[in-house]
């Protein structure tokens, strides 16, 4: 693309190097930005910088989080006993946005992925099995996704949990609510109708 | 959505702002953020800040740009008579990806709209025609979008041009490179019926 002035250029770029954003869609928020007051520009740029400046990982469950501790893990109301194992600061925000789970949280911080070259090291299994060995868990809830690497961390996980006085669960997996069988891929099948709950009528 | 990080909701707030960008995309390239080193996050930041800290008008054409006259305003190779008038800095965008156009420009800043309360006061009518007036032009190419505000513009400029040295020409209209026929509109169609151009046989 042609631009009159550099200024613009180098904003473009800014954008378009934004995961999802090309050039054209990067032009249109430049656009919008030259449109826009210097203050509502400024704030704008300082809302990411400060984000990325100050933000730090929880030192209990690796939360993203503005203090050393996160919301979570400084909220009274919740069971600190209950912990629930994810993945990703984007499962917290899904699980939490349900409004169901009453708990805290321990985040890996991935998957044991052999073929990137992730293995148990990377991940944050020790501070999980510390939270355990100190006495801070009665039950951990597997919220891993349920492909060969999630199984597999699972079970590393519950491996590494053995001899503690832990229970350990994995979240519930079969047909979506509102999802129609007929589209349902074979195993999610198979393995929902081995795992069925008996059925209790409402009154 | 649930943050916990009021960082992040800010963060997350500001990129959900812009036009196009939902709170799970905003989300999404903040998470991207994150990931990214601080000095690339402050280089994104600045980008933007000094686009709109330094970012000018163009004193002869209205063109944004870096300096007192735009890149195209100050390029000796391209023809100062022949002058390109479009309503905003896309269309100039758009004309010159094309390639074709070697003349200047002038941005009006906008079309005559009175249901929205813009008259010709509002736009940068009076610069154009001192150019005019100066002798700075032989030729004034109307590159406005063909809407019925479009054509009431072009007229409006017509009216101010009276009088002086310049041939006044519109952008040619009709069906699309690559268009078909039956999908066009009546009036595209019709119209490009009665302006059709002598036939060529290429050798």
């Amino acid at each position: 693309m042609n631009f009159s002035s550099e200024l613009i250029e180098r904003a473009v770029e800014a954008f378009a190097g934004l995961p999802g954003i090309g050039k054209k869609t990067a032009l249109r928020l430049v656009l919008h930005m030259i449109s826009r007051d210097e203050t509502e520009v400024s704030d704008f740029a300082e809302a990411i910088t400060a984000m990325k400046k100050h933000l730090k990982s929880c030192s209990v469950c690796h939360n993203l989080s503005d203090n050393d501790l996160c919301r979570i893990c400084e909220d009274p109301s919740r069971d600190p006993k209950v912990i629930c194992v994810v993945e990703d600061v984007r499962d917290v925000m899904a699980i939490e946005n349900t409004g169901y789970f009453k708990g805290r949280y321990h985040i890996l911080g991935g998957i044991i992925k052999p073929i990137d070259g992730i293995g148990p090291e990377q991940l944050n299994i020790d501070s999980l099995v510390n939270r355990i060995k100190e006495g801070k868990a009665k039950e951990i809830i597997m919220a891993i996704s349920p492909t060969i690497e999630g199984e597999t961390t699972i079970f590393y996980l519950s491996k590494q949990m053995e001899g503690f006085d832990v229970s350990i669960s994995n979240i519930a997996r079969g047909i979506s609510f509102g999802g129609e069988l007929q589209y349902a891929d074979e195993t999610t099948l198979g393995r929902s109708i081995m795992a069925r709950t008996p059925y209790t009528l409402k009154k």
